[in-house]
């Protein structure tokens, strides 16, 4: 996605040889009408894919999937929580998802009432690195005996191999911006895909 | 609202006298077609105010604002971090808010770049209780040297008095639902406000 890209170039900013900041509009400030762009083209990515349900993961998920579920028709979105709250009190699925940016492991939890058997989810993340929470989120979906539609990511850092493992266990993932390296500063992407 | 207060009683599930839980379209699962009622109601609400920032807490903040902020123009949306990631290293604003539902004391930190002095920041959350985030988030727009254009809350537990103490700071308060009491399992609304 050639605007995204110019964005990430634009308004990202480089930490170290792993890291691009993107809170300008992505992690801590919202361009909501720039979100509608993704969420478009998330929708032409995954044309004829049926949807039933986005499923994403607090904090910065939760836009992504409330700005893309309109061009799905507007399908009930949930996302994961990293701490249940004490008004979570039914039961609940999990699975633990380690976080690069964070260097922290999380358990994932959704509840039962908001993942059905048999119900097609789109999982939507804002980073796709390692994959370790997009494969926790896909984990719950098949606890549930849901299926997993597809597995889509803002961007993915391409030199983490979380794309490779999700695709080796069978998901279709598509990631709208792929980071091949970060160098001095730059952000390097691969024009073949994103 | 009258289509809030249905859809609370209708969807909504009651804890004890103090709680009503509304993970069925706001904190947990998000039923995106009607946040954007509640976006087009905040407008409606807010006619003729000045909005150059919504400002909201992270994590179910976040749906209320991206789905508003379209019906004010789209200005940039921030919310606040209840914990600095690692990739927050400049500097930030930070105020501490109490959450009454988790019983716990959260920093909220906004990083210094997203809000700027001079602008009317409308500050947006899910419920308004004790008035203790909302607070907190003023306290932040003032320390930014910003002006705090309004305060808009969902759900407002009216017995908990947070919009008086707002109202009394000087701040303008709408809620688009106002709980007067949570007794027998039944969920009773202020019809004259909200």
């Amino acid at each position: 996605m050639k605007s995204l890209k110019e964005k990430i170039r634009r308004e990202g900013s480089v930490i170290g040889t792993e890291i691009v900041k993107v809170d300008a509009f992505l992690n801590h400030q919202i361009d909501v009408e720039f979100l509608e762009e993704i969420g478009l083209e998330f929708s032409k990515r995954f044309q004829g894919i049926k949807v039933d349900r986005i499923l994403t993961v607090e904090a910065s998920g939760i836009a992504i999937a409330c700005l893309t579920a309109p061009y799905f028709g507007y399908p009930p979105v949930v996302f994961a929580k990293k701490a249940a709250p004490s008004t979570m009190n039914a039961g609940f699925y999990e699975a633990e998802a380690k976080s690069f940016t964070k260097g922290t492991v999380s358990t994932l939890k959704i509840s039962k009432e908001y993942i059905k058997e048999g119900e097609n989810v789109l999982i939507l993340d804002d980073f796709l690195a390692s994959g370790q929470a997009s494969l926790a989120m896909a984990d719950i979906v098949e606890q549930a005996g849901a299926n997993v539609a597809a597995i889509g990511a803002v961007i993915e850092k391409g030199y983490q191999g979380g794309s490779e493992l999700l695709r080796s266990k069978g998901y279709r993932v598509e990631s709208l911006a792929v980071i091949n390296e970060i160098c001095d500063g730059q952000v390097y992407f691969d024009d073949n895909r994103g």
